[in-house]
């Protein structure tokens, strides 16, 4: 099984307590891919100018990332930079130039049409849909929003989700789509709205999947020191969906096993600069953090009373 | 196995946005005995006024709880009214009268001062030492504080804190008190500071247990409606301790399932006002619950990768 990822690739210009990187690869679908890669074979799909290095792409494809599907248009690369505050809590953009993405339409040739797992990345809900309305017999279809297109595009929005299978969205924005701040009560809103499943984000605090009678919570992963938060949420999407693709089963106990995976990926995405650590992550790295996020999570349940 | 639990004794007005109640039973012991008479037999140390009523005092007595060291004084029980915001998130306490508790010296008699196993409720630092003085050979002493006394009281509580083995505290207390908002390095900071165990209390979002080269996470259990909160934290308390106590151990694992049962607990407090629910917990419940728990927390934890 593989995974087709759809989203944006960028130039991403961020600055963190920690210090300061300017025009470092980012963009969505980097992160799901590179994120996925560590499970399964990922196919591309998005936009970037003539001014992307071939040399990037080219250390893609040796991951077992095709990139096919990542057009190359006549213009400059999409590109976006922030600062976040002392603590992390906040992140202003400072500048978002979206160039060749301004006008891209996703169009999938034959090798991504008929893919079984697809990751549609924070991109406007009419291209989600576009990329939906192509896809031949999808199994399990993942998508991610963000607050802009709940307040600017709710209609559109709402249209996809009665489409897809597993909605990814941050507290904030659940309680925004929603209307309700409970988290629980959020999610059986937003999954009356279509969705089989929602992942509520929480950063620091975790995540948690809801389906119907079925909930189950993840920590975040705690590390020494966060670096850069950016690509998290992605990291996070292309770790489950990549696990979920990888062992082809959706089934309850799949579920819980891929939102610890995505949780152990995001926590080496934070560690540095962009894509810089997630670029090398062995499954020994991966099955360290498990088995410690095992000791740190796991108890015995026997009954307390007889 | 018994447990000593020395803490405050009230009547509580309590408005929540899910309605009003006037001068019913609180303070941290009576939350935390009637946690621990699940497990084990408690024993109260506190002061009530002559207006304090007998009836719930033998109710206490009924469910294994020993109220000899609840002494009853001339005047009024202390009393305390707060209101919460309409999301919860904020209490503001509408009055304090502290009244007999003003003059409170707890003194230990022989029944109590050789116990093992104490939780300190959220009393003055240098009255939790002067219980802490009379005990003869404690195995496990826990102690919870507040923001009122990390302010005024700071070197009494570091006192206290030099002594005792395990520390309850919220997020934001524990920011405070450690001048870091980073969990985990606030825990370490506060292992410093002579407990070798901090429990972070994270309100909605759970619960975090920091040791030497020892951690572990908990959510807090999900409930259909909070009514009111007030109480949750000593109720978690009381469990914990009451579990520890129980098992006669505080072994990794047995305080891993003492985070779960205090977990527990402190769900069904938050469910009613004040002491409602928590009076009658039958073990079927609590065993329900953990199962249910299980459910949204556990997972199957072989690698990902071969």
């Amino acid at each position: 099984m593989s995974l087709l990822v759809v989203g944006s690739v960028a130039f991403d210009s961020i600055e963190t307590p920690k210090g300061k990187r300017e025009k470092i690869i980012g963009g969505s679908a980097n992160y799901a891919c590179l994120a996925a890669s560590n499970f399964i074979y990922s196919k591309m799909v998005g936009v970037v100018g003539k001014d992307y290095p071939e040399a990037i792409i080219r250390s893609m494809n040796e991951k077992g990332i095709d990139t096919s599907g990542l057009k190359i248009e006549d213009g400059d690369t999409f590109s976006w930079g922030c600062v976040y505050s002392e603590d992390f809590s906040e992140r202003t953009t400072t500048f978002t130039h979206l160039n060749v993405f301004e006008s891209f339409t996703p169009e999938l040739d034959k090798l991504h049409s008929g893919s079984k797992y697809i990751l549609l990345g924070n991109i406007h809900p009419e291209l989600q849909m576009k990329v939906f309305k192509q896809l031949e017999n999808p199994k399990i279809v993942a998508c991610d929003t963000m607050n802009l297109w709940i307040n600017t595009t709710l209609p559109q929005l709402k249209d996809i989700l009665e489409k897809i299978d597993i909605l990814l969205i941050n507290d904030e924005e659940a309680t925004m789509l929603s209307g309700n701040s409970n988290l629980s009560k959020s999610a059986s809103i937003i999954l009356e709205m279509g969705p089989k499943y929602v992942i509520i984000k929480k950063g620091v605090h975790g995540a948690i999947i809801f389906g119907e009678e079925f909930e189950f919570h993840v920590p975040a992963f705690p590390v020494d020191e966060v670096v850069d938060p950016t690509g998290a949420g992605d990291t996070f999407a292309g770790g489950f969906m990549s696990y979920i693709a990888m062992e082809d089963s959706s089934s309850k106990d799949h579920l819980k096993r891929a939102m610890v995976a995505g949780t152990i990926l995001a926590s080496f995405c934070v560690e540095d600069f962009g894509v810089e650590r997630i670029l090398n992550i062995t499954a020994e790295d991966i099955n360290n953090r498990l088995s410690k996020f095992s000791r740190m999570t796991m108890y015995d349940d026997t009954p307390f009373l007889k």
